[in-house]
């Protein structure tokens, strides 16, 4: 339980930021930073406890949670203007953000016992909604379905990593720390690397 | 009971009407007027209900809510010609439900025991949803979201009002009251005066 | 029960073809096909579960219809080039989805005991929430809101002729199938003869 609280502690903290920061691109006023920043902390994790029935949602369980997420925020409308490059800083912090918040939506799977696949999905969910929720209502182009990008399928990776290790009967920490180690270097080859999957094409090249 | 009952009937009618004159200016049939007259009515209170685990939710406990709001979009449909400037009309209307429907949210948190802040986050989100999935649906620019406006401000500080003089003891008609006048007043002497929150700059002026 | 989950095989099967088509459409890769055909197969039939509190989620309840979405997502990953107008094929496969899922929808809401004009509701939600999320998703003008066409309207009428069938007494199949056939004739109308409800005019002719 305590590693779980933990996890959803961390994930909230930097996808506050990244929600905050992205308040900024939009230049919205503190009670927006705090608003963005919310969504984006709580979003996917809340979609994932309602749809696992999972009760309370964790942060009415516990609204510390909405502390963390509103103090991120208060600090970003007074600091962003020191980031060089808010943009750049939303994408690396998101991915650190997608890492911890894939391990976080596993382990809630799994402890209310669901089977390996909804696991994975709802490493899927609490790792995706939040920014998309963020990416929506500030009318960026989400993150999440970047043409071509890993993104989904760094945190499918991660979450399928994370799953098998922990059958094989690792400890919750190295899983977590697996999770985290497959979805950031996905997500970070993809961007400097640019690594990517074949995409669809409606015309493939005669053979 | 009873006074959430009519509150969440009165933020219904209104925001049925809001949703009728939105879908008036997407110029769909009637049933389209009922539909987007349907999830601005009950679409924030819905999102309250399942994160509180209230159970039923509160129009499928009272399916009666569901005629106010067809109602509404029928009476609507006909007569929304007569409207002078339809946009207007939806903006202080969409006042006047966000005054109920903050209050409306708060109080139903509070009956099932939530602690301040989560009642506060309770009215916005019943407040805030229902007028955000009309704006999106439509294809209008969320009123929620408008840069620099009191929106979610006028919500929050309607809810921290109300829930205040509630725990100084006062009477829930007054709390009420009192919420509604915060968050009117706010939204109205934003859009008359211009009232606002500084919004963030990414470039201050140097000191 | 069985027609009821055989329903919701039908329906995510053609759903997910839908939304592995509009993957193609937009050009993701095979990960986001698979993301695309979940999100399109499951998504109105789990706000369906979460409005009723049917619990768990019917794909969480049976993972297995997850691996027909994906698998439904890999085949038209390697055989889309091969549909001439994939734009057409939505189209049309969408209605045959709208039709079984309304019924699906229907059936689930008077499982749990809800009167009439729930059960309509949520054969509605179920019919139009993942086409509706599909095509937000992948930035196409969500079919269910296409001016002037019967969509929300086709669906409302399936739903209420399945109900009075029911009422009357017939027997599950037949509903079904009336409630289907009721969808699919009048969305096909509406495309091939270009049947639709009047509109609102903000200005109607004088008289």
């Amino acid at each position: 339980l305590n590693a779980l609280l933990l996890l959803d502690y961390a994930a909230v903290l930097v996808f506050a930021v990244t929600g905050a920061l992205v308040a900024s691109r939009a230049q919205l006023d503190i009670i927006g930073f705090g608003f963005v920043a919310c969504l984006t902390a709580v979003g996917g994790g809340s979609v994932r406890d309602l749809l696992l029935d999972r009760n309370p949602v964790f942060w009415i369980a516990d609204p510390a949670i909405l502390g963390v997420a509103l103090g991120a925020a208060v600090v970003i409308f007074f600091t962003a203007h020191w980031v060089e490059s808010r943009l750049k800083a939303v994408i690396w912090l998101d991915a650190v953000a997608l890492s911890v918040a894939v391990a976080a939506g596993v382990l809630a799977a799994r402890e209310t016992g669901q089977p390996a696949v909804v696991q994975a999905i709802m490493g899927l969910i609490t790792g995706c909604m939040g920014g998309l929720m963020r990416d929506v209502v500030c009318n960026e182009v989400p993150l999440v379905l970047k043409q071509g990008e890993l993104y989904v399928t760094a945190a499918l990776a991660g979450a399928v990593g994370m799953i098998t290790v922990l059958e094989v009967g690792a400890e919750r920490v190295v899983a977590v720390i697996v999770c985290a180690a497959v979805v950031f270097c996905l997500r970070a080859g993809s961007m400097v690397f640019g690594w990517r999957l074949p995409v669809y094409r409606a015309r493939p090249p005669r053979q």
